[in-house]
Order: structure tokens, then C-alpha cells, then sequence
């Protein structure tokens, strides 16, 4: 027995998010069906983000054990040959037995793109959230500042979330202009749920005009997500970086 | 009666490309669906590029004819609340009765988009081909130039064209490189059947190290299709801009 890591990029448009379930098609039961195919095992995939419908990923993780002697690094191959090309396992490498991607130090980035023009551009469609309403980007950036560092976050967590603790690191908070699209990147050591989605909706209100850049301090402290931004839609959002800090 | 003019961005990935035809659904064919249910008219829309199947834009133009009263630049909101979203209406306005798309001195440029890692990206795989195969940026820049001018592309016209003549004038063909993705940017006055995805096909060849950048002189001089590279797969193919040099 040993255990695989997975490195995987999706296009969340057609799942219903990473986590396996009884209807709908997820990104978890499309590898472990891939898996199946290739080992013979139903395996227990632990995966590093469970992203939700229509949420998109370069490079989310998991891990799962097999009896299978294929080597680590062979699996990427095996499995994209079996994966429908709206899924690909872009590395995959042996990994201790205990290592568990959710109990280790990690820096996880997400992006969330807004494409800012009269009328939405159909290739673009599935990646960006589009509005009409002119962004100003300097109240973005002014209002991204409050949401760097540590804070209990509960402002930015949707109900249903099932935390002992809402207090998460955030690394870093950007906000970038390329032509038409602007880019929230986010950084930190961990996400509640929907965190990224909320602080999105909320930095899109201080572009919109409609709060002040410094009110998202007085929404931190609130801890009520009453006081927080809307919850952007999915299709927005991408994962693009997943780093372990003390590998 | 009077003529409007539409400016259209489409994403071709579901459709049989422009051109209306008995089985499967066209952009024309949407087009005509939702000004017939405006209007009440079953016009004949004047195409400025009859894109392929699966190719992008995101500025196609057509005119047609209209009793409407509706004034041109309203049907641009008024035809997108009847399009699918992978189709929009960017542009719309009332033109000369005797306005001709197809018989304007236009510019029309053309981007076609290579995806160059060792695993395709999903969220990229609609409106970029993907190769593993590395690709020298700089063997390509130098094989571009040969493309531009005043040539006879006979060498570079899939079989099936029915046109007088082949010389088209290529204004520029530019190589470029953002991140992972190889941009080729083709702008000329007009370009015959899959002219710019045999230039793309016959590019990578030069990118490959399979002919030498030079070869592309002699492979426009000889006029023959089987000496150009294959056609390059219509997903990453978008027209960009369309540009009326009278106007």
C-alpha cells in the first residue's frame, strides 16, 4: 500500500463542484471512476479544496492509497487517458503514507475575474463574472487592504459552513486590471466557505460606489455576513496555486 | 426599408460555423431566428466573414434589410434578449441602403492561439490548441515573415474555395508569447479558405524544427497546398478586429 498525490486542473462549468455526491457529476467521482478503471480499487480520495459547482481549478490536490505498482509519477498519464478532457491530472507523484493535503501548512491563491464591458463577450462567458456597471479599480484596491492579514472572517462565510474556528490568515489581496478583465487574487493560509466568492462581491460593491473602500474594516469586525457583499457567482473564481509551506 | 448594420462576437465551439445550412445550428441561423421574432421579417443577412465551424470572434459583422422602426442602434439589446449568450450583439446601427460588407476595403485580423504545455489546461481548451510538442517562438517569428505581402496564397487555400483570385495581401503576421500561450496575429484585406489555419499549421511546423523558416518562400511560390502544413484545428481560431478602411 502506498499513497499517490494528485495535482489537478478542471473546468467546474459542468460539475457539481469537487465533492463526490449521489446526483450530479463531481470532480472527485470523476477521478475515483478514472481510478477504478485503471486499478480495480474504489479508493477514498482526500482531496485538498472542495470547490464548489462551477468553480474552476489549475491545480487542486488530493491524495488517496493504492495496492497498484504503477509508479507515482505514471499515474497523470493513465488517468488523463480515462479522464474526459475537461479534467486533467497535471502531475502526480508518490508521497508519504501519512501525509494528509488539508493537516499541512499551505498557501493556498485564488483568482476571481470580472470582465468589465458594455456587453459580455461570449469566450469569455464560462471564466469571468460579467458586469455592465463601471468598476473604479482604485476603491477596489483601497478596499482589498482591509482584507489582508489575520481575522476571524465570519462576515465572509456562508451558513452551513462546519468550523470550530473562523479565523483565517489572508496573505495577500490584489486587485489587477488586464484589458477588459479585472483580477481579485487572493492568497492565504485557508478558506471558509465561500470566503473568496463574498470578499469578491464585497470589493465589486466599493468599485460599484456603493460603500466606502474602508467600511469592509467595519464588516470585518461585525462578524455578520448580513453587513459583507453579495456572493459573486462561481464561474469567476479559479484556484491557481496551491503551495505547501513546509514541504 | 432601410439596412442595419451588426456588429457580433460568438463563441464557435457549439456551432456549425457562419453560414446558414439544413443540419446543425449556425450563428446566421440564430441570428435570423431572433430577428425574425423582433421583426416578424425573414431576412437575408449579408456576412462579413464566413467563419468554419468551431472558429471564435469577437467582432463579425452582417447587414440585412428592415421595415422595423426600430432605430439601429437598439437592436443590439434588443436581439441579445433573444440570442443564446454564447452569441451578443456588441455593436448595431443603421447604414446605407447600398452598404456591402464584402465589397468594402476592409482589415481583418485574425489571432490564432497555441497552448504549449506538457498537459492541456481545461478552462484554455476551447479557445486554444493545445501541443506538448515545445514550439521555438523564434523559428516562428522568422517564418511569419515570409507571409506578409501581396502573394498569390494558392499554397495556403484548402481545396473546395471557389474564387477568381487567389492573391490576398497580407498587411502583418506577427508571432507573440504570453505566459504559456503562442499568439499568431494575421491582419490582411481578405483570406481565403482556411488561410489563416494552414498559415498557423505551417507556422508550428517552422516551430517544430520540422521545415526551416525559409522553406515558407518557396512553399508560397510553389502554389501547392501539399507543400504548406496541415490545417490547424478551428478552436483556436478568433477574428479580433474587422475594420472598414473607407469608412
Amino acid at each position: 500500500m502506498k499513497r499517490v498525490m494528485l495535482t489537478i486542473a478542471y473546468d467546474g462549468t459542468d460539475y457539481h463542484g469537487w465533492q463526490i455526491q449521489e446526483n450530479g457529476n463531481t470532480v472527485e467521482g470523476e477521478l475515483n471512476k478514472a481510478i477504478m478503471q485503471l486499478t480495480g480499487e474504489n479508493v477514498e480520495l482526500i482531496g485538498g479544496s472542495r470547490t464548489d459547482a462551477g468553480v474552476h481549478a489549475l491545480c487542486n490536490v488530493a491524495v488517496f492509497d493504492t495496492e497498484s505498482s504503477i509508479p507515482g509519477d505514471k499515474f497523470m498519464y493513465a488517468l488523463n487517458q480515462r479522464l474526459d478532457k475537461s479534467i486533467r491530472v497535471v502531475d502526480s507523484k508518490d508521497v508519504e503514507a501519512d501525509f494528509h493535503p488539508r493537516h499541512c501548512d499551505t498557501k493556498k491563491t485564488y483568482e476571481y475575474r470580472i470582465l468589465n464591458t458594455k456587453i459580455p463577450i461570449p469566450t469569455k462567458r464560462l471564466y469571468a463574472y460579467h458586469t455592465y456597471i463601471p468598476l473604479d479599480i482604485n476603491r477596489m484596491q483601497e478596499a482589498s487592504k482591509y482584507i489582508e492579514g489575520e481575522h476571524d472572517f465570519s462576515a465572509f462565510c456562508s451558513a452551513g459552513a462546519q468550523v470550530d474556528s473562523k479565523v483565517r490568515t489572508v496573505y495577500s489581496c490584489n486587485v489587477t486590471k488586464n484589458g477588459d478583465d479585472i483580477i481579485i487574487s487572493v492568497s492565504g493560509n485557508g478558506f471558509l466557505y465561500n470566503m473568496v466568492r463574498i470578499i469578491a462581491g464585497t470589493l465589486m460593491e466599493a468599485g460599484f460606489g456603493r460603500i466606502e473602500p474602508a467600511y469592509v474594516e467595519s464588516i470585518i469586525n461585525s462578524m455578520d455576513r448580513a453587513k459583507a457583499g453579495p456572493t459573486a457567482p462561481a464561474c469567476g473564481l479559479c484556484l491557481v496555486k496551491y503551495e505547501f509551506l513546509d514541504d
